[in-house]
């Protein structure tokens, strides 16, 4: 469910709302040129001054929404709109990008996936200046290693490049991770289809709708980056070169991607319900045939059975020698009509019959 | 359901239909300068006069549609246009923006939850001038005071801005009043889905169907927001100044983010509505199964006791010296041949075992 | 149903379709200038030549479309193009606009509820001229009549202003009667899901189809005039004042309402049919579970009596002296039993408790 | 079901594919001048070459696509592209228009409806030249034959206009000839809808999913026509004359027109088939009330019976004088409880009351 | 379900995801001009340099995507970008064309039937130079045959044109590919109409989501390229020459006309859907009325015989002389009141009525 951390309406704009139970700001500094990288946890945020004047490139990680002051310091040293760290705060944002005279902030949401096969939806806001790229998030987990272990090896262009090319590549790793986050949705969607088929149990109904509702967090998610990519890729601005345009449409194909992907999957799950609700009322039916048959074979017997035990005085079939035998084979006879009955109605074949063929001939 | 003061149709453009149950207007003056707040509630109308003369800005707010004569007045000294009277008065408009001249009349709907969750979506117009907002509300209650505090303690640009920015402050209080609301009915939604899996009562039919209703009423006080406070961003208007043009964009993300929220709620509960219809298959399934279970092992019995009730005089087993403990142990046999049955099928066990795995493994 | 006057395929363009049911025409002519008004219906068509000569300006009002004699004569005085009689007289046309080099020709439906509380759409086409307005109705009753009283009493611009202002008048009268409609059918819909709720009778299902056709007409008729009319307002046609344009924009707002209204109205009826639905399997297991708790509680009793009524000599229980008395009791014990598992299970007094709270606390 | 004759994957561009069972191609030419018209079916194909070089206008009209032989040689004679002879030839193609250099070529599609009220689209393509017209046919069967007789008797513009005008003409005759089908269907969806309410046969089932299929195959055909005449209308290509657009204008609004009612035929036929699935849930109810009243008014008294039935030495009741009756008075008397139970819950009277009143009072 | 070989999240960009199982590369060469035609198979993909070099045209097919070093030589002398050489490696990628300065890449999808009727759908990458194109396919199968067979046979335009003759040759066969395809699908959705109609098994319901899922399947492959063929139309990019352009036009249609098609097969699939679950109703509705039937008629008459079962010694019909036969009477009167019951409920005839009349007369 949406929960979103909003001042209270109506409180003038820049209000941080610092949720006491977020965790404390760590600020993780990855200093690098083309030749090395030197990484240090920051004990102070003033430390911070010092980078900007340097030549070499940084990445700031900031992790962590926990503490206002710290917040607003980084805020003063990097010249952050008061708006725009107010976006970076107060999350969840929308996907999207904000142009300023001389910075872009890109809002965007990494999606990682509990051991229950939720979503949990992080954002991630990347504040990128001509030296350096200032990233800020929600929490420690994230899904950024990757990028961390290429600027460590320097293989690739990503050390000898610029910000924006680090920029690119966070921006790339938070999309990829949608792929196998997806591809765990699509084994669940494929294991719910076989079950529903096989053995319907009932738990079955909520894992669908769970499933509806995980996809629609991814969607919510993913929909919006791609306009902020599409705005990154279209919008003059002197901070990302054309190199990294061109990385950038790599990255808005995959987006579109998985868009369909995630579209495809919401058809099928919804496919899933209809196919349930249907093998309900194919049990529901099967429940009813046993009923039926069962009572229409015994109720004539038990009526018959019922005739011959009234205590008429004058009831001549009573006193005959076969009287008793003769009824026996009578209903042995109704019993038998019944059953070729139902039988006629493949009512007691069917069952049998229907596990064959799944593709017509 | 909708209603809408409308004037009698085909009646001649700018005709007022005031309501008679209609609040009567009071009038609310905050006239402001970076340095001071003064408030005072107008008895007479005609004071309005002096203040659009002097150099301080004012909020006029009138609360209340009931008065003809004095909402003529207001409009004559503020030189409404006889077409925004009528849009002011006759509610429910659409939201929209319409520039005039020399001023600019935005109109929006705020959203009060009452205490039963249900919308109460209020039509506030706002009139902005060179040195005067004007606002107009239906009734004495509404979201505002937010805005209020701010001007009575002067703390950020609110004081110190000019009127666009007393407007976009007075949008922006309107929008981030839908925040707590959805989340209110995330809330719902939420405790709604566990009830339907743990116990599904019928009274939950109307409440889904309540919560769709409500939905419909946020998406349609909220959509054309969007456009509205669009068009002000992008209409040339020297009213709104550029600084503002900047916060009215963060609005305008926060009213997608709620269009976003309210569909995917939107869909949500058109899911639990699916699941519901599928838990009362399954109930009915139960039911289903408890009687043809009973039936099943009853009626053969039953059949089996009738037989050795008839009166016939040449039925052999009836004298026998163990047929009765015989034929009770065959109806035992039959008994447990039936339960047997039905375990196979799985009718009996279901229950317990559908209460576990929630995920796949 | 749809039904068009519609020439055989293929006939030529211009082709009039005079159904012999049709209401005759009748023309009434309102000739007015600022100072006065005179109205008469003409017993002779060719009268209207002298019209167009004068100084005033006329509205003349044809209803009926039943003479095919009577419409050409009035097209050749006025210059209609071909098609455009062909549009005027085929009805219905989709509304739309017709820019011809001296006139306009503006289509659209207005919407009359019979006691039914079924729409008739009906076909209004305006002509307009440089000096007169021409309306055609495909028969005597109309929404107009509060247009014909602005002009008698002359309060407002309505006689001052040019025919472009009557015009206007009548697309907003056109317009406005769709609220009415609109609000009977809120009602309707009200009053629907109260039943359903409190006594789900079987004629729902068609008043909820009926509702659902009755809003799809009103949406086909409302439309288009949406289009129809931001034509008007955005082409660049000299026979419509600027002045006109701003009122137009006011109707324009109000169809973009209506349309609104129609399509939320759509989709409450969708969920009254789903509600219904899931009432409905409600009502089913209410009567399944009557009949399994009836049958689970007697069949076993039934059994046991039946065993005590069997005939066999050796049956020591029968001649207890308190065999009846305790096999009463067993009974008894059963019953109680089964009572007891169906009210663990929830069936009996569910009844009760699902009245009571429609909110979650 | 869709059947396109599509060369093998891959073949070269322009192949024909000719089905061995299509009709052998009959050419009818008519030339004609404003005097006059002569009509004849040509023997021999290579008789055209002539006529390209009089004054008079023709219409060649080629019916059947069974020999590659003949509509080669006429391809050669009038130019014509080897795509646009393979779009002639391989049907069906999307209706569309293809600007050549000094000719036209248009493609549609006409609806015949069959006795069995199922649509068949044939295409026709029509080939527009400086002084002629060219259409293909897949069969001899069409819904020209109004144009011929206009080209007959001469009267209105036809014979007096160029080859652009019949043209036209042809169009028209398509797209009218889909209201008389519309109609019928219309007509069908009432007798549905009585029908599902009077007396919901097993067999509507599959009707309503009939009238589905070929409303999709409706609107399958006169969506891209809507298209097509638009690009004839917008594109500048001198065969078209001014004049002619007007008139083609008419022919779009006639198409959205029949898109319109073919949209809200789709939507009642969807309606229908809830309205079905609901009368469905309600017989299921009345067939388990009669089931549930049964039982449960005689399954007690059985039992009843049954308890006197038992053969218990001592029995008390069974020897006192109104014993017999006092049961049988309390037998009436449980009877007589249920009903008034069964009553009392409304499953006995509500067949008769739900025949009254539609519209709420 | 969607399976892609994507890198680790957040590799770095040109990072190919070799799977061990890929078919190893074979390198295919075609080598044409207008006069002659070489075929041969590479063993060392260093001969292909000397090719470029030569006046002829070739194309080289690389089919199998599963040996680095080879895919990387091969990009090596083509001078593929490493993106370009990522998206044809990394399959699937969405259908797309990337403009690189002197080359195109075009990635399409191609469908292959498997014998299940189930969607293989493979990517082709298309990277067209100035006199060559290369192509890459994921497997050695492939719908490419007919476009080497013209190749070979040299009819028609294929060896006279260029190369990017050959790639719409190609792009075509993929798309016309999809033909069989859809009419495969539908002959399947018509015999399950039959099917459902006549006799709806249980495995139909998978078999229609099976259906579905395929749909599915090839919208998501064939929507995009409707895209790439348009931009591949739209774009200046001197390696298309004009003519081809024209022929990529009809290219495009086949593509709408594939997607029409599908979204049509997708909505009778849903449709068929319903009319499974209304068939459903249907037998479920049987099953009930053939227990009631039974249940009603029998029920009563057990309890009469009940009555006369019971041992009151003061039960004067018992002795009478007729009570017997009387009584017996008395049963076959009430089994016929209650089958005349239900035959004028209609529950005993409709099977039978229900076959006949299809269409409305």
């Amino acid at each position: 469910m949406f929960r979103k951390r909003h001042p209270p309406a109506g409180a003038r704009p820049g209000t941080l709302v610092i949720n006491g139970d977020a965790s404390k700001p760590t600020v993780r500094v990855m200093e690098y040129t083309a030749e090395a990288v030197q990484e240090h946890e920051l004990a102070d945020v003033q430390e911070l001054r010092g980078l900007l004047a340097r030549d070499s490139l940084s990445w700031i990680d900031v992790e962590g929404l926990g503490d206002e002051q710290v917040l607003r310091s980084i805020a003063d040293i990097f010249e952050l709109h008061p708006l725009a760290l107010e976006d970076v705060v107060n999350v969840p944002q929308r996907p999207k990008v904000e142009n300023y005279e001389k910075h872009l902030l890109y809002i965007t949401r990494m999606a990682i996936l509990d051991d229950a096969y939720a979503i949990h939806a992080q954002q991630i806001s990347i504040y990128l200046g001509p030296n350096f790229v200032l990233t800020f998030q929600e929490d420690h987990q994230d899904v950024l290693d990757p990028v961390r272990t290429r600027l460590r090896q320097g293989k690739g262009p990503i050390r000898k490049s610029g910000p924006d090319y680090l920029a690119y590549a966070i921006i790339d790793a938070v999309i990829d991770a949608y792929y196998p986050i997806l591809e765990s949705y699509g084994e669940i969607l494929e294991s719910l289809e076989d079950e529903i088929v096989e053995q319907p149990r009932r738990s079955i109904l909520r894992r669908i709708h769970q499933m509806k509702r995980e996809l629609l967090s991814v969607r919510r998610a993913i929909w919006p980056q791609r306009e902020a990519i599409n705005s990154l890729i279209r919008d003059e601005n002197p901070l990302i070169s054309d190199a990294v345009r061109v990385y950038l449409r790599d990255c808005y194909d995959h987006c579109i991607q998985i868009i369909d992907v995630v579209e495809t999957y919401r058809e099928l799950a919804s496919g899933l319900m209809d196919v349930y609700l249907s093998s309900l009322g194919n049990r529901t039916n099967d429940v009813m045939k046993v009923l039926t048959i069962m009572a229409s074979i015994f109720i004539p017997l038990t009526f018959m059975a019922g005739v011959y035990g009234m205590n008429f005085e004058h009831m001549p079939e009573l006193r005959t020698r076969y009287g008793y035998p003769v009824l026996m084979a009578a209903m042995i006879a109704v019993a038998v009509g019944m059953v070729m009955f139902f039988r006629r109605k493949g009512w007691l074949g069917e069952e049998r019959s229907s596990t064959g063929d799944d593709v017509p001939s």
